[in-house]
């Protein structure tokens, strides 16, 4: 079973049914209403795996996912999977764009539609709800005139017609979910990522010389993310995700020269980089 | 005038209270409703400078600041202002702890108070509202029966007495915030720090680069923040904070020697170190 940030009919619902298409078998999704506790549900054993959201192309890192993996549990990242963020104009079945007097959504999506909704609907009023999936089950539930901007499943979940698809005005957002699992994943393929998590002594340096041991292993890092220590202003553990596997051996003693030298240190897992 | 992030009574309130004490005269604060508002408005002209959120101990990064120096404006932080985040349990003036049937604040607030509830109002309902300063106006307009928690001057401001002062559960919770200004800071001090945000060849040790051009010249790195360059996802711009003022020639020839080397540069101002 995977676990995922729901109601149906979120981006976080599309991520995992394309995710579960991927792993080529009927996986059951199951709905969570908050982040913490869809992860939490792995680490009890209610779900053999979620896809929780991390990282977003406009947006930034989701903290609760980051702070969740340092702090709160000890689970592995055994897959990422991107989703490009296509907003979808849709409306009740056999309704037209002349019938739309009202359009909802979550307001990101209607920042995201901006250009889309001035030029289609200068006299429609535009009000934001709390998610996209809230806005179009309110759609379905109106006579006709009220449209609802969301992800492309919700057409066929709430029986609505897409007018206007992938109607975002720009084309560059995506967002990047991991997929966290009690086991670790051992498969090796070509092109792997690793993540680990740390936090160094408050000395000057430590840093520098924390990444001098991937340079040194010419090993490419392709992100760094801080987040505070959350005990004192200023202090911070570093996500790093680099290149390669683990199962190499210029990675595993680099990140096992990280981990001697680090306070706190956590190896998040190795998987398959899907950008 | 200052500019801060209102309405009155808000945390932003208290740091620009303070702030304004701390110039030693009598400036005029205006609050506006966001945070992108009130930087612009430095940027109009409308307000000398602005107090902004930047970074909380708890929660991290303040992103709308960071993209809107980034992005949006150019604008130097000219100094930063330090507040201990301190919740006080209010009620209506001359009401005491046996009247108190409902209390009201933030989520966060609510959450950063979790302990002290349960221990002194195990009966009373609790209840999450938009902001710390609508919960002390709720109260005033109470019956006497519901309590808020908020920043210590909304006591005075909507005559309320503090039945719990600094009644959070942990005190490690501090905002950092930025005063920013058209001008520049070129007062020096003894313990200044610098910041800049740059955007990085996307190739393999560029940012170890960069940041070994800061420790062959032995300055101290107090702060690294990545954050999307918006127009791919994987590719970011770097905030760093390093220990001194750009008056020092060894600074000033290695955040150059940054620029020279980086595809985007934004030095964003030396100002005196309040950690």
């Amino acid at each position: 079973m995977i676990a995922y940030l729901g109601p149906e009919g979120t981006f976080s619902h599309l991520a995992a049914q394309q995710y579960s298409k991927r792993l080529g078998k009927e996986e059951r999704l199951s709905a969570y209403d908050n982040i913490y506790s869809l992860i939490a549900a792995v680490d009890k054993g209610e779900a053999d795996m979620c896809i929780v959201p991390i990282e977003n192309s406009i947006e930034g890192s989701i903290n609760v996912t980051l702070d969740a993996l340092a702090y709160d549990f000890n689970l592995y990242i055994c897959d990422e999977h991107i989703l490009p963020i296509q907003q979808n104009l849709m409306v009740k079945k056999s309704f037209k764009k002349e019938d739309i007097k009202l359009i909802l959504s979550h307001s990101s999506a209607i920042g995201q539609c901006d250009k889309m909704l001035k030029q289609n609907f200068p006299h429609a009023e535009i009000k934001s709800v709390s998610s996209t999936a809230f806005a179009a089950k309110t759609a379905a539930e109106s006579d006709g005139s009220t449209a609802a901007i969301c992800s492309e499943n919700c057409a066929s979940l709430y029986g609505l017609d897409i007018l206007y698809p992938a109607c975002n005005d720009e084309d560059t957002n995506r967002t990047r979910f991991v997929i966290l699992s009690k086991k670790q994943n051992f498969n090796v393929t070509e092109h792997d990522k690793s993540s680990v998590v740390f936090a160094l002594d408050h000395k000057p340096g430590t840093l520098y010389r924390a990444l001098a041991l991937f340079d040194d292993a010419n090993i490419n890092m392709l992100k760094i993310e801080s987040r505070p220590l959350k005990t004192e202003l200023g202090k911070y553990i570093f996500f790093i995700d680099i290149e390669g596997n683990i199962d190499n051996s210029s990675i595993y003693f680099a990140l096992d020269l990280v981990r001697r030298n680090t306070l706190f240190y956590k190896f998040l897992g190795s998987y398959p980089c899907r950008t």
